[in-house]
């Protein structure tokens, strides 16, 4: 299966933290195996996601990358393909089958305030989810999940501390100490 | 088409302000008439996004609701239904067939810091998006998406100031200055 990484632009402390922890955690629940977080270098929150997809299981990463054009041209060098959501690009269903198809490993560039217009240019794909303002959590998101073609349903994340059992009322969670 | 409304649980002004505000845009673009929100009451944030609506055009609606409870029963009385949003619930793509067969009314509550029991045992379906934590917007993304059958891509806001094309590369905005 390809290999999903996505990266956060301009991130700022405080003003951004929550959403930027939010665009982390769908990162890694819709099944990217990475992302890299650029603009202001925030120790506590990488510190937090990791503490949480430690809890969680699986092998999510997180590196703070200062220089994010230096990830996009890496990325492409490797010949992975570059997916940037903007609300400005092509729809997100007439362009995924085309994602999908090129069967490369994808890196999703995911906004901040303002985005230069080489990003645009170094994208293979600059794709919209609806012509909306929204959010990029809900973008990312259901962007992923087209990619996935909903298998982020199914996923699993090795040695869980905490794994949730769905159930229609109240809670159940499985807690294995075995792997704190 | 059903009718899809979201009710907000316990917005706290200043700390959940830019997440509460994705969830309402977030309800808007996937298709929700309006927004309920409970917790503290944010004016300012209200008429936020009561302009951005007003600027990407419909009609989408936003009101405080002091007594969630009260939203919940009134929905409830009136023959909707009622889908919770909680990572502990049922998975999203196994149940999302059972509630739109029901043909009825959604109102689709997001939750807050801590969810009270009464919610969960009021809710028709507790639904979750994957086992994972990420966030309530991109859950609720994902959940409404699912609910439309992707259908959001085709919806139209009337009477737009903005209206973005989508095109591969940079801009394309159509400026109706008769709709201001």
């Amino acid at each position: 299966m390809m290999n999903v990484n996505v990266l956060r632009l301009d991130h700022r402390i405080g003003r951004d933290t929550r959403i930027t922890t939010h665009v982390c955690l769908t990162s890694r629940a819709f099944g990217a195996s990475k992302i890299y977080l650029s603009g202001e270098e925030d120790h506590k929150l990488m510190e937090n996601v990791r503490d949480t997809a430690d809890r969680w299981g699986g092998n999510f990463e997180i590196e703070y990358a200062k220089n994010y054009m230096g990830v996009i041209n890496k990325w492409k060098d490797n010949g992975g393909k570059v997916v940037h959501l903007t609300m400005y690009g092509s729809q997100a269903h007439e362009i995924v089958s085309e994602v999908q198809k090129s069967s490369a490993d994808i890196l999703i560039v995911v906004g901040g305030a303002k985005v230069p217009g080489k990003v645009y240019k170094s994208a293979d794909w600059n794709v919209s989810v609806t012509t909306q303002p929204h959010s990029e959590v809900s973008s990312l998101a259901v962007f992923q999940h087209l990619l996935m073609d909903g298998k982020e349903f199914d996923l699993e994340f090795e040695n869980p501390v905490f794994e949730v059992i769905p159930t229609a009322h109240g809670k159940n969670v499985n807690i294995h100490d075995e792997n704190r």
